[in-house]
C-alpha cells in the first residue's frame, strides 16, 4: 500500500476520471472508503452498481504502472467479466478535421435519448495528460459530458501503442460491467492505431468530409478497408452537393474492395453532426450490421479472435518493454547501436550479445 | 559437435546448396575436410576465396536452429564482415503470374554478361525445403544456374516471416563476402515479406503486367509506395501496347505519392524477360539510382537505419520464439486459448498466467 494518497498513482485527476453526475454525498462516501483503501470486492460490487467514482477508479489502476495497481486491476477484470460483452463496441476514426468531436457528441446524445448508456473512450498513443491531445475532447463534448448515462474517459497516456491499447481493452470490460451498452473508441486517423482499435470492436466507422475532389486520394487504404461504414460528415448546406458526389464515388470505390469476412457490405452514408441530421439513420445501420453477424454467427468468432489476438499481443508487448527497460540493457543498446552506425558490429552480433546479456 | 554428419543440420541437402560448377575434385576435397569439421577460419578464407562449397555450408550454418550452428554462423559473418557491404542489394517483388522467374533469370544473366557476380536469395515464409515454392524457381531459372558467377539460394525454410528474414538478411554478408557484388533478394508480392525484403535493399523493383483495365485496382498501395521502379513486364507482342497504356498510367499515379526520402523519383520501364528486352535500360536505371543515393548519402544512411531495425528485430523475434518454444508455455498457452474460447478468461489475465509462468 502506498503511504500518501497524493503520490499513488489512484490520486484523483481533478476534471479527468470525475463526473459532473457524481453527487457530493457520494464523493464524500468513496473518499471516506478510499482512506481504509476499497478492497477488490468493494470497487466490482459498486462497480455493478453503475457507480462511475468506483469504475474510473478502477480503470486508474489498469492504467497504473504499479505492479500491485496491476494485480488489483486484473483481480477486478477477473470479477467483472461474467457482467461484460454484453454491449456494442464501436470504433471510430477520421483525421482532424472531419469533425470527430461534434459526431461522437451527437452521437453520444442520441443513444442517451434512447435510453442508452454509452461510454467513450480514446486510443491516443501520441497523447498524455499533459499533452492532452484527446482530453481536449472532453471539453469540447460539453452536452455530452454533463448527461446521464455518458460517461467519458481520455487516452491513457503512455507512449507505446501496446500499451496505451491494452489499457482501452480492458476498460471496456470495466464499463461494460457498469452496463454502459455502447462502447465507442475513437482514435485520430494517422498510423496504426486504427489496426489496434479495429480489433478491439464490433464496428469499425471511419468518418469523412466531402473534398475538393480528393475522395480516393490520399487515404490510407487500409483504413478504408477495415471500414464497416463511411459516414461523410458536414453534409449541410453549401457542401450537401460535394457530399451526395462523395457518397456516391465512395459507395463505388468499395465495391472494389473483397468480399468482408462478416459478409458484410460497408456502406456510406451522409450526415451533419453539427445539425444533428443523419445520426439515427447511422444508428439503424449499425443495429442492422449487428444483426447480421449475430446472424452468420461473426458477431461471437470475431470476438474470439480479437481475445486470442490480444493474448499474444500483450505478452510480446511485455516480453519487449520488460527486456528493453533493464538498466544495463538500455546502456548496452545505446553502445550497440554506436558501433552499428560506424560499421564496427553486424545487427546479428550486436542482437546476441544483447541477448546474452538479458540472461545472465 | 554432432556424431553423424547424416543428422546433422549441416547434411548437404542434394541438389539445394549445391552448384553444377563445383567441379568433382573440389567436392571431395572439401568432403575430406568436412570429417574434421572445417574451423571458422577455415570457412572464411574460403568463403573469402569465392569457394561456393564453402559459402553453402556457411549458409546452412546460418539457416541451422541449433545453439552451436548459431555461435558458429555469428562467427564467420563478424570475420566476413569487413570484406562484406560492397553490393547492391535489389529487392523484387510481384505476384504470382508476372513471370518473376523468367525475369531474374533474364536479368542475371544480363548481369552475368557484363562481369558481375549475381546471387540470388528469396524471403518466402511459406516455403519449406519441403514445399519448396521458391525452390521450384531454381529448376525455372536453368540457364542461370548453369552460368558461372551467379549463386542461387531458395528461401530458408520457416514458418515466422522474422526468422526467415533474419536468416536471408545474414546470408547476403555472406554473398557480399564471397564477392557476389549484386545481390538480388526476391519476394512473392502477397503478404508482409515486401516489407522485410525493402527493409534490407538498396533498391526495390516491383513487377507488373499490363492487365485487362485493372492496372491500379488491387495493387496494395504499400507495395507501391516502396518501389523505386516498376518493370512492366510481358511487353511484347500483343502485350505492346497495352504495356505502354499501363506505364502512362503507372507514371501518373506514381506521382501521387508524397516524396521519397532517398529524394528519388521512382521511374516505370516496359520489358520482355522472355525476348530478353528492356534489361538493359533497367540496370542502367538502377546504377542512375545508386549514383543519386550515394551522391546525396542516402545510400549509407539507409544500410545504417537498415541495421538498426534489424537490431531489434532480431531481439524482439528471439524474445518471441525463446518465450514461445518453452514446452511448459506451449501447454499453458493451449489451456488458456481454450480459456478464451469459452469466455472463462480474458486475454490479459491468461497473458498475466502464462508470463508468471516464465518467470518461475
Amino acid at each position: 500500500m502506498s503511504k500518501s494518497s497524493k503520490s499513488s498513482a489512484l490520486h484523483e485527476q481533478d476534471g479527468v476520471s470525475q463526473s459532473d453526475i457524481t453527487n457530493a454525498a457520494s464523493i464524500k462516501s468513496i473518499k471516506r472508503k478510499r482512506k481504509i483503501q476499497p478492497t477488490v470486492e468493494d470497487l466490482v460490487s459498486e462497480i455493478l452498481n453503475g457507480n462511475i467514482t468506483a469504475l474510473s477508479r478502477a480503470i486508474t489502476l489498469v492504467e497504473s504502472s504499479n505492479p500491485k495497481h496491476l494485480e488489483k486491476a486484473n483481480a477486478i477484470i477477473k470479477q467483472c467479466l461474467p457482467y461484460a460483452n454484453a454491449s456494442v463496441r464501436i470504433g471510430i476514426t477520421g483525421v482532424p478535421g472531419v469533425g470527430k468531436s461534434t459526431f461522437i457528441e451527437a452521437f453520444g446524445l442520441y443513444l442517451t435519448s434512447i435510453e442508452k448508456k454509452v461510454a467513450v473512450l480514446a486510443v491516443d498513443p501520441s497523447s498524455s495528460l499533459s499533452k492532452g491531445s484527446i482530453l481536449g475532447d472532453k471539453t469540447r463534448m460539453e452536452d455530452l459530458v454533463k448527461t446521464n448515462n455518458a460517461y467519458i474517459r481520455p487516452s491513457p497516456s503512455g507512449t507505446s501503442l501496446g500499451g496505451v491499447a491494452r489499457k482501452t481493452r480492458e476498460t471496456i470490460i470495466l464499463c461494460e460491467a457498469a452496463g454502459y451498452e455502447t462502447v465507442i473508441i475513437e482514435t485520430v486517423g494517422v498510423g496504426q492505431s486504427e489496426t489496434a482499435v479495429h480489433s478491439m470492436v464490433d464496428f469499425f466507422l471511419l468518418l469523412k468530409i466531402a473534398g475538393a475532389g480528393d475522395e480516393l486520394q490520399g487515404i490510407k487504404r487500409g483504413i478504408i478497408e477495415m471500414a464497416d461504414a463511411i459516414a461523410i460528415n458536414k453534409a449541410d448546406g453549401d457542401n450537401l452537393k460535394a457530399a451526395r458526389l462523395a457518397k456516391v464515388e465512395f459507395n463505388r470505390a468499395l465495391h472494389l474492395y473483397p468480399q468482408k469476412a462478416s459478409n458484410w457490405q460497408p456502406k456510406v452514408t451522409l450526415c451533419s453532426a453539427l445539425e444533428r441530421q443523419g445520426i439515427d439513420d447511422l444508428w439503424v445501420l449499425i443495429s442492422e450490421y449487428i444483426k447480421h453477424v449475430k446472424d452468420n454467427n461473426y458477431f461471437e468468432q470475431n470476438r474470439t479472435e480479437q481475445n486470442k489476438f490480444w493474448l499474444l499481443q500483450t505478452i510480446e508487448e511485455r516480453l519487449k518493454s520488460d527486456f528493453f527497460n533493464q538498466k544495463n540493457i538500455k546502456e548496452a543498446l545505446h553502445t550497440q547501436l554506436e558501433l552499428i552506425e560506424n560499421g564496427k558490429t553486424t545487427p546479428f552480433v550486436a542482437a546476441e550479445y544483447l541477448l546474452k546479456l538479458n540472461s545472465l
